[in-house]
């Protein structure tokens, strides 16, 4: 029984080529870290540039500095911010394991795709995120925050006035009254941000737990004066709502936006249209120079009607409404370092005494494999129909 | 004798039509202040829009929407974010009043002109800061406030990682280390809004009191091991260094940047060539993802090597220098919020019961006419001939 080979883990990031996105699965950090765990590490050459992190950094940490097609053809795990599509998916070689945020809740059809191609598909947006051992594997949350940061920031050096109050000779200038629509990870980091910054905030989530985190960190919680309870969702993301208690809570988000001055939305649900919260009829109550962010714009629509991805629309009335889906990329250095530790930590888990393994029982790790489950090394000619059979079972419950 | 003409003051502001511009002169809110004290209002149709301010905004406070020929011509005295120049110099009458940053203090060539065309010059730039009641009136003040606020803004927008410390599951992201280099008003705001999102600040400055007010903001003062003591200039502002202390500084700095993130350069002397703070070898030293901002980036070179005005240059080691000259216009609405008082309450102190007219002793009127000074009502027409020779005198002085 020679285990040589696969007991020796190597793990590959190539470069992004997305537009947006300038974060790297790998800082070179976490090669240090995963040298520590004999982990070896293969970089594609330029993978860290746009987060900071030049080829000379990952190679003084230990790392192989590679061409694009030697990091796939010689890791036996790859770590994507972006799941691997077309080109780059024919060119993983059966057995690879791929760890990413996957889709696999909105795409079956991927997952089917990685099946067939014998790829080992570890969906990070799969994570067990109530398990104390997930959290340091938790991108979903790592990556929010950061967008949360973000677009209080960016909210900020749009808006045309003072965040914080003022108070000079020349007359006192009143801080900005900030309204944050969703308030998850992303919402309550953006609420933190806003607050550090001097400005009042307000905020609003269907989920009535949500309400007395709002409040633990200084902010008001928006009262709507309708009910809309019962909003938590499976995997702390808030749940669609019914159309009629979208339309009143519309209706009430749109009076009530008009006091404020800046309008941020963070209710991106992953993989799904986003619900909208601010319709025009909202953008239409706010007053001239007032701002609104939809981290949610897509080419589906986003959080606010009108919005457009990486666009700035201004309204006739003088209103702008910035569309940013990739908040999290424009921070890219603290993101990178997050999701690589995430990814890391997730790879470390199905490291056993044989290398890759799923360990049978494992909640998390049975969790986040979602294509070619490994079978355990002796049994391995045996493990491809099995795993086969039991994908597509899998595939078939969502 | 007939003074009605006179001591019906018509304040008037035109639209800025420099690119970069989005201040506005008077905002709504001070024309209802102005109007409590019969003075009434022409604003250019359009002149606050960039600020957020509407013609009906204006109109609603009962200001008279005007083209810009009326504004020139039906105004007796104007208000300017930048100096009128070229075809507006042309437009505006002889016994105008011209409230504004006419940069007297280094172009001699503008205020003889201004004299030649017999326009009352008041320069605010001159204001004697010293005195109480000049406070309000203090524009480079609160310009230069609003800047600094901004710059901290800009510089966590454009850096990649964090500003606050984060401590999450996927391990502690450690601080922004950000250097503010001119520790004047622009400094001290830029210190107090990085510190506010979580920043560990270093400032420093030429002039040995700065120390304490850096200290008073929870900044460390930066130790460059050189002594550059005696450095408060006229007015407020910094002296410029003599070679051999600029040289010295300069190698000091230069080898302490290393250590930072983040550096703010805010050293804009009004008029002059602004002084080099951050050298090639400094920059070169910093790390790759390390951002610079340049608030005095000019045509004529700015407080850093190598920045231009309204643009990002990034170094073949990833460090990139942000030059932006016009951060205050970038928060329009508070920055001329802020000015709009300013030149108002100059425009006030110098209506007497018989209009405007400068009155004989006061330090305040006196130090800010630069040309054209009217004689007092029962006078007028002997004064011409002794304002023009008055002017000749003041700008000889210079």
């Amino acid at each position: 029984m020679t285990i040589e080979t696969t007991s020796q883990v190597k793990f590959g990031v190539t470069l992004q080529s997305c537009e947006h996105e300038a974060r790297a699965a790998l800082t070179p950090d976490i090669v240090t870290r995963l040298g520590k765990k004999s982990v070896s590490c293969l970089v594609e050459s330029g993978a860290g540039l746009a987060a900071g992190f030049s080829d000379e950094q990952y190679a003084a940490e230990g790392a192989r500095i590679c061409t694009h097609d030697e990091v796939l053809h010689d890791s036996n795990a790859l770590g994507f911010i972006e799941r691997p599509e077309g080109k780059v998916l024919d060119d993983i070689g059966r057995g690879t394991w791929v760890i990413g945020m996957l889709s696999s809740f909105s795409d079956e059809n991927y997952v089917a795709e990685l099946s067939r191609r014998g790829i080992v598909g570890i969906a990070m947006e799969r994570l067990p995120r109530q398990l104390s051992s997930a959290q340091s594997m938790d991108a979903m949350t790592s990556q929010n925050s950061v967008m949360g940061y973000k677009a209080a920031l960016r909210a900020a050096d749009a808006y045309g006035g003072f965040f914080p109050m003022m108070t000079t000779a020349a007359g006192t200038i009143r801080p900005a009254k900030v309204l944050i629509l969703g308030a998850g990870i992303a919402g309550l980091q953006a609420i933190g941000t806003a607050r550090r910054l001097g400005a009042v905030v307000t905020a609003y989530d269907v989920r009535p737990a949500s309400r007395e985190e709002v409040e633990s960190l200084g902010a008001s919680f928006l009262d709507l004066g309708i009910d809309l309870s019962a909003g938590q969702g499976e995997g702390g993301y808030a749940r669609e709502l019914s159309p009629e208690e979208h339309a009143a809570q519309q209706a009430a988000v749109d009076k009530k936006a008009a006091d404020f001055d800046v309008i941020i939305t963070t209710a991106k649900v992953p993989g799904r249209k986003p619900p909208m919260l601010l319709t025009s009829a909202g953008v239409e109550g706010l007053h001239r120079g007032a701002v609104v962010l939809d981290c949610a714009a897509s080419e589906l629509g986003g959080n606010v009607e009108g919005s457009k991805p990486f666009e700035t629309v201004t309204t006739p009335r003088g209103v702008r409404i910035l569309g940013d889906p990739s908040l999290a990329s424009e921070v890219p250095a603290t993101a990178s370092a997050l999701f690589s530790r995430n990814v890391a930590d997730i790879l470390l888990h199905f490291i056993g005494e044989n290398g890759l393994t799923v360990t049978e029982g494992d909640e998390l790790e049975e969790a986040l494999v979602v294509s070619g489950k490994p079978a355990a090394p002796a049994i391995a000619e045996a493990a491809e129909a099995v795993t086969a059979a039991a994908t597509e079972e899998r595939t078939d419950q969502r």
